[in-house]
């Protein structure tokens, strides 16, 4: 049976992993009959962001590893507890934590460099060829962690596109629905939440994503 | 076109709404073309539980409406905010937030009682005779708010099912993938995760729950 991690970045869209995406992600492989393990970085987020008025919440700091394992109902492991021969693939959900906690494009653009944890995590599946799926904003990484000339997709945000590519990737637009695979690097990427204007066109990409993923370990 | 109303109880399983079963029905309801608007009553959390060691974290309190808007993307109501006629029906994910946050079943089980605003919310949906759904743990509040005879299940564990009788409900067993129909009081429900093994499992009951509410509309 195939095993895929799930790399999050705490829970809520604002501050976190996305928590649709997060959840059509784990329900999608559950369909496909794939195990999924959850990981996350044990380190502190930028910051907290009260969902209800979209304010910082400058006296709260919350852990990624333990507002993640709400998404994950306790079953989660740190970034660093990753045994690379257990699994055939990596997923990446996206949300706000993955441009403000796994990396920090949220304030630094294509300037941006991506946690230590993160990128020893990922690298990992990268250096041994898996394939790795990034959705919504988490493809901002993939320039970063696979070099000149990776191509990925955030959907159709100019400003975005273009600090991709002068991090030396290759961007393409993308719809809602689709898909963008390199198949080189064996990544895949979706706009998911970056386009959607509902849960149901959020699903349907991920859910091609996941499929390709599977396909391609 | 039909809405329908969700009532959350806070953010992740331990102390708030089950997340996945928030999206699941979320997902339900946009698949078969339904709007809805998440709502949650503006009262703290009985506690905070860490998700990740299971620990009650003594030393913070978080608020059940702000924790609820992660799940709703920001997109979110206090329950005094409800006007009825713009809405068909209600359904309610489970979670502990279910039997800590809008009632005290975790505490005082048969003796429960549930918080003020929620009961003034849901019953503004059972005195109109509109259908509500009840998911994983929530169904414990059907005794209190239906009265003598209504009908409902949280799965098979006796300890609950005779708490459920005690209140003057009639419990029946049910299996994770099936619905128990109360026609008289317009009221379903559904185990998921009181029993789900995975996502799969728990996303089959409340697509059958959240079919049945729409109908009975």
């Amino acid at each position: 049976m195939k095993k895929i991690a799930v790399l999050l970045s705490g829970s809520g869209v604002f501050d976190g992993s996305e928590i649709h995406e997060s959840v059509l992600t784990m329900l999608a492989l559950s369909k496909l009959g794939v195990e999924y393990q959850c990981f996350a970085p044990n380190i502190l987020q930028m910051h907290v962001v009260n969902h209800l008025t979209g304010e910082v919440e400058t006296n709260q700091s919350r852990n990624v590893l333990v507002e993640s394992a709400r998404i994950a109902r306790g079953e989660i492991k740190a970034t660093e507890e990753l045994e690379l021969s257990e699994f055939d693939a990596l997923i990446i959900p996206g949300g706000f934590g993955a441009a403000k906690n796994l990396c920090n494009f949220a304030t630094n653009g294509s300037d941006c460099v991506i946690a230590p944890e993160v990128t020893n995590f990922i690298n990992q599946f990268a250096d041994s060829k898996q394939p790795v799926g990034f959705i919504c904003i988490a493809p901002v990484m993939i320039p970063l962690l696979y070099g000149e000339g990776a191509i990925g997709t955030i959907g159709n945000d100019s400003e975005t596109a273009q600090a991709f590519n002068l991090m030396g990737g290759v961007h393409q637009e993308a719809v809602v629905q689709d898909i963008i695979v390199d198949e080189v690097n064996k990544v895949v990427s979706t706009p998911a939440y970056m386009l959607a204007g509902n849960i149901v066109e959020a699903s349907i990409g991920i859910e091609k994503l996941v499929k390709k993923v599977i396909e391609m370990v």
